[in-house]
């Protein structure tokens, strides 16, 4: 496919050229990369904000996102909505497709949803959603919400590419102690703590304030030792305030279904957006996602590399049978083909 | 570190080697791919087998992993088991390390137990995993359990490195549906339903076993588009029989504190392990993984013919200001580098 009828399309801001690009970004087709330097270059001009929000299944995120969409389109900004469903390998996307339908916001030119599932491509799934955020942002849009179901890492990888990360809780979800024990606490900016109308609400976000508290408590403490060792006897109510420029997660009760706490919702992230460029974190966390968005385009060309020499696949496979019998080792073989790029690559 | 006494430590079998074997691999340390090309001599005589047991948090994997344990102890097997936890990064490994004590094998010198947290290694914990387990079928185990937990996609590819998938449920887990509608039912080749003697256990088996009963009716009926079109008025029950040389995972009500299910388990482990022989796919998905894993330290050696490369890092750094003003696109710098590697390599 040709890629300037896709730029073009993107300069006249035409939908269906976002939906092609983003397509193209998603399964690295043809010029993909062209596309990527092509929406790079008008980034960081219009004060976009990129929001990600996850949690466990039937948290209520879609609910809330809904919500939000429809708050920044009160505010006439333009939103962008990514919806990522990691474990879409074995289900073809449909723990998102089915919910991300988001009826009332669908007609509207200001709003953009767009579903992706993982296609297999391991570890590159955080890269993939913050290129197709790129874009987003590119296109125009003032606010990219970046949905992802789960807890585990490759979720808060994806969630975490966004400036700011909400973690969406529920009293039911029975996840509540785990996803405390397991730390993942600890990744958020904001916790919003859903249908806190539903018995164990309470317990839950009080669970999650005192587990933010300690962990402040231990942060504190790890930077003055002195008053570590005094702790013991003084208890906790002694702990001294957090640095000025910490950022102290709030907690958020919710009824999405209803409405209710989004306005803290959204006072919450405008909060943390004003404390990000304060501290100069937002310019901070820039710089470092294109450090690293950089190395993950550098596998990637060698992967791609590895890939179109013929004699690496040549190799492998003429040395299948001294892998399978133990006569040599995968780390021989890869060293071989890595020998014969980097002396093959100079003629 | 020298890494010949750590090789000749393991070929005395001392334990004390084999850990820090396993150390070096995990950190990717010094001469680590020295050690792991000395395992794969040694592996795929003795009939080790290896088995993934993955599931939600509280799933009690860990005390059906202590069943198998003594299972096998009983039949003076020697058993490696790794218990990963992809949510370490957060958490220190906290999640796994509370429950891996397992005090009642702790002091056999025919089991050995590890602990492995990811350290961050985004996308590579798999591999890793496979590579531990390398460690330990040179070493001399007959059985090597992969306990992991969590049910995202990272825990699915280190339960999968093994030869046969064990999916454990319980009922009040909370995530049973969820869980079967995320399709992660259909990557396991053994479903343990534990803690069976709850309320809502049975229910659960049932929706399990529908799961995988509509999943093939569906998968025959692929194949057979007359009889799609006829299924609407003959109905389920017309399903013809799965094709003989296929799995059909069994579902294992189980009390694994008390014991209960284990042997089922463990004849279905048998039974599964019979049928991969039987129907070539055992020797077949040795050579997959050997090809996988060749690729993996293909690009782990090109990751680290990157960061070896001085002009690399020094580049990236020189661009970083025209990575953020937008004047180049971390592509064109990828892009860039990757050229330098290519003109260079050869001089």
């Amino acid at each position: 496919m040709a890629i300037d009828p896709v730029l073009e399309g993107l300069e006249r801001r035409d939908p269906a050229a976002l939906a092609r690009a983003i397509s193209l970004v998603e399964n690295q087709r043809d010029d993909y990369e062209r596309v990527l330097s092509h929406a790079h270059a008008r980034l960081g001009r219009g004060g976009t904000r990129r929001v990600g929000i996850t949690g466990p299944p039937g948290a209520g995120k879609s609910t809330l996102t809904e919500r939000l969409i429809q708050h920044y389109r009160g505010q006439e900004l333009r939103v962008g909505v990514i919806a990522v469903d990691p474990t879409s390998p074995f289900t073809g996307g449909a723990l998102l497709g089915d919910r991300i339908r988001m009826e009332s916001a669908s007609h509207d030119p200001g709003v953009f949803i767009r579903s992706m599932a993982t296609r297999g491509a391991h570890g590159g799934l955080a890269t993939t959603t913050e290129e197709v955020a790129d874009l987003l942002e590119a296109f125009g849009f003032d606010r990219i919400l970046i949905e992802t179901v789960g807890v585990g890492q490759t979720e808060l990888d994806v969630a975490r590419s966004a400036e700011t990360t909400v973690l969406v809780l529920v009293p039911e979800s029975g996840d509540g102690i785990q996803t405390l024990k397991a730390g993942v606490m600890e990744i958020a900016d904001v916790y919003v703590v859903n249908k806190s109308d539903r018995p164990g609400a309470d317990k839950l976000r009080t669970e999650v304030e005192v587990m933010l508290g300690i962990r402040r408590g231990n942060a504190f403490r790890h930077i003055s030792p002195h008053h570590r060792s005094d702790s013991r006897t003084v208890g906790s109510s002694d702990r001294k305030p957090v640095p000025s420029d910490a950022w102290e997660p709030p907690v958020i009760a919710a009824i999405a279904s209803r409405g209710e706490g989004v306005a803290e919702l959204t006072h919450a992230l405008d909060r943390h957006h004003r404390h990000l460029e304060a501290s100069g974190r937002l310019a901070a966390g820039r710089r470092e996602r294109l450090v690293q968005r950089t190395r993950a385009a550098l596998e990637r060309g060698m992967r791609q590399w590895i890939a179109a020499t013929a004699q690496a696949e040549e190799l492998l496979a003429r040395r299948l049978d001294d892998l399978v019998d133990g006569r040599r080792s995968p780390y021989d073989v890869a060293a071989e083909i890595l020998d014969q790029l980097k002396t093959g690559a100079g003629r």
